[in-house]
């Protein structure tokens, strides 16, 4: 068989479903520089608007990972690892990698850097003197081995046909496509070589999916192409119109993060922390339910080991014993940057708080300072915004709503619009976090859906 | 307003009607090398799949003419020109430069050269020894004045944005869209300051448009389009399934040509003619109808006006008197290249010829080395196939049916394909050529459609 892109474009152009060897030869001409930059474009476009089969987009996932290095480890070892699709004032990972690690389970971790109103693992964790993100790639087995778990950026040659396709995907408009977002995140998790993953899909707002219904169809798109490449795949569902947690901002957020690790934690991350926890546990046969396994999680909070695996991932990457020593005390304020000025943000009225606006808040970070609008804006990670009071709650008119945590960048316009991000009105709408459990029934061979878990 | 490329791919994608400014932007940046070739990619795609309007089309024609210089005439000139969609044994434009001119219509023609299935004037033109294609642009208003027609290929800045794009089309699988085309030899035809234009729309397999339905939707879109800019134009619609005339090969074209322009012409290359020629003097008011103008056009070949027209065209364009003189009296084997080798394909059966192949045919002149199968192939003039007889004749077993012209290249694999791109039969199907004609009528606002003219 001739091969050919301009052959592979036209029967796309037409609808038609296309072959392995022509997705795989499309990949290699991309890693290769054997296709023009126009074509690219075209085919993904095509792509969008066309379609892709489930088929396709496993073979297009495969083809994608493949192109780099896919980690091999020990097969004794249980590797585990979650993705989120993205929102304001999500820091699930920290917690996550606190308590998992302690039931065996490695996690070898990719993250990201923020860009836009969401923020990064990797800039959120650097707000910590001292953090470095990643490990060298020699020493990666050794850290697994002996602590479980480390943090690093995307590195080396991990799925370099992403980082081609997503550069040409963010210029073209064909982001949005639900089958190329699940195989731009799930060929770099897959070349890490994991045997399971839970997905955290945002629905809301200030996520990518803002219905239900889309946010399912991705979850389960994601499950399918896990499953079509061996790896256990489980999809957790959760509200994103909110901010996660009250405090949103990278030195803000480490300190929520921390206070969650020792059982401080707000209830909704705590919530999610512990069902994604809980399923890879009862995946891995470590507990009999999710729902024992989600008790296992919260137990490591409690009694304070959670705490100490976090303290031991920070000094592997880093951190000195006098900063992990404070850490360990709480005494955040000797550790973290401060911002010059903080200033309250009062309720006008009194009521139910039934909104705060994740987007608005989101992106307010951003103008402090906070988070970047292009990939090599500085971060200011002191700056940020911390809530007193999120949706659900009661409010009397003067009651402090949030502090804005700022160092000099806090126009009136933008104090407007983070005042304007809190809606107060007469109805009590309770904030519901998780909202469903999309995972591959394999007695089945159905998809089930759990809802309602809060 | 804030014009972007990402914006306006995405808008495109969602299936949104482009506005003009949008459409100009693009161009803009086509011209001015401020967009990545992945977008003009991802950009023609769209295009393709969500669909351009008429408005759209006319919008993208426009921009695209005006990315370039467009020609400036004398106001009182009558400027007309031809366009075909290309096919096979096509010299349709010889006889017409050759008549039209003795009417006083001015005919700056831009000929392509051939690639594919399809020859091209300017290869045709070139067999003749001494011929240059294109005359200096200096020189271009006083050959008009002074003899009505130059023949040229595409130069200096005409329709720059065409030529990008066309490049990209070309390796991108989206050539074949109906607006795209349009756009395509619209920009280029009016960046030549015509007043009207008729188009050959050619129906069937050595055809772009296979269906009568697509030919006649395309042919209206070009009338539309050339409408909406202010051109005059016509599309007359033709059979392709057959070889057009008898001679297929640049110099036995020419020699076909020539005799055609002498009155000896197979009847349905005069026929095309003639009513190509009929559309344009009916429209400037030189004929009271087309019936009359065609009738004109038949008399300039029979009258010997029309031969000494298209001498002087020659011989303003580099062919030595002497040449012309042997052209003159008709001797063709004194001027044209000959083949070493001429091998005749004899009737296998007795009965009707019911078809005979274009596409077959076009591809074998094409191996004999007659055409190009790449741009930068070189062409033989001196070989072809002369066809003896044609769809619709009677054949006894043993009668000769072609001359194949050929210098070496004729293998046994490509004697069996020319011989089976003759189908007999026992039905009698006549060759009908000229199919309908397409105009504006500016009356009503409707498209009318003569059909069966011959």
């Amino acid at each position: 068989m001739i091969l050919s892109i301009p052959e592979i474009l036209s029967k796309k152009r037409n609808g038609e479903e296309l072959l392995e060897e022509e997705l795989e030869y499309f990949i290699d001409c991309v890693c290769n520089d054997k296709i023009d930059k126009s074509q690219i474009g075209a085919m993904l476009m095509a792509f969008c608007l066309r379609g892709l089969t489930t088929k396709e987009t496993v073979t297009l996932t495969k083809s994608m990972r493949n192109s780099g290095t896919v980690q091999q480890w020990d097969p004794s070892w249980k590797m585990v690892d979650k993705h989120s699709t993205g929102g304001v004032g999500d820091k699930v990972t920290f917690p996550l990698v606190a308590a998992v690690p302690l039931f065996g389970l490695k996690m070898p971790m990719i993250s990201g850097r923020g860009l836009g109103h969401t923020g990064g693992t990797a800039d959120k964790l650097e707000s910590i003197p001292g953090f470095q993100i990643g490990v060298p790639e020699d020493r990666m087995r050794k850290t697994l081995d002996e602590i479980g778990c480390y943090i690093t950026v995307t590195f080396g040659n991990i799925a370099p046909a992403d980082r081609t396709l997503y550069a040409i995907r963010d210029i073209t408009s064909t982001v949005c496509y639900a089958p190329l977002i699940c195989a731009s995140i799930m060929s770099k998790k897959l070349a890490e070589g994991i045997d399971s993953l839970v997905l955290d899909v945002k629905i809301g707002g200030a996520s990518t999916t803002e219905s239900y219904e889309e946010a399912e169809w991705l979850a389960r798109k994601m499950v399918e192409i896990g499953e079509g490449m061996g790896v256990d795949a489980t999809a957790v569902l959760t509200e994103m119109d909110t901010p996660l947690g009250y405090a949103i901002g990278n030195s803000l957020e480490m300190i929520e993060s921390l206070e969650c690790i020792r059982g401080n934690g707000p209830d909704d991350l705590e919530k999610i922390v512990a069902v994604q926890g809980g399923i890879l546990l009862c995946g891995a046969g470590i507990a009999s339910s999710q729902q024992e396994g989600e008790e296992m999680i919260v137990k490591t909070f409690k009694d304070g080991t959670a705490l100490e695996k976090f303290l031991q991932i920070l000094g592997n990457q880093g951190v000195e014993k006098q900063i992990l020593e404070l850490l360990r005390k709480g005494e955040y304020d000797k550790v973290f940057a401060k911002a010059n000025h903080v200033e309250n943000v009062s309720a006008k009225l009194s009521g139910y708080i039934e909104a705060v606006d994740a987007m608005a808040i989101g992106k307010s970070v951003v103008l402090l300072g906070g988070g970047r609008q292009l990939p090599e804006d500085p971060i200011d990670p002191a700056v940020g915004i911390k809530l007193l009071m999120t949706k659900g709650d009661k409010v009397q008119k003067g009651d402090i709503l949030a502090e804005i945590h700022h160092n000099g960048k806090l126009s009136e316009t933008l104090r407007k619009r983070i005042e304007d991000a809190f809606l107060i009105g007469d109805q009590e709408k309770p904030l519901k976090r998780v909202i469903s459990v999309v995972r591959h029934n394999v007695a089945t061979e159905e998809y089930d859906v759990y809802r309602n878990l809060r």
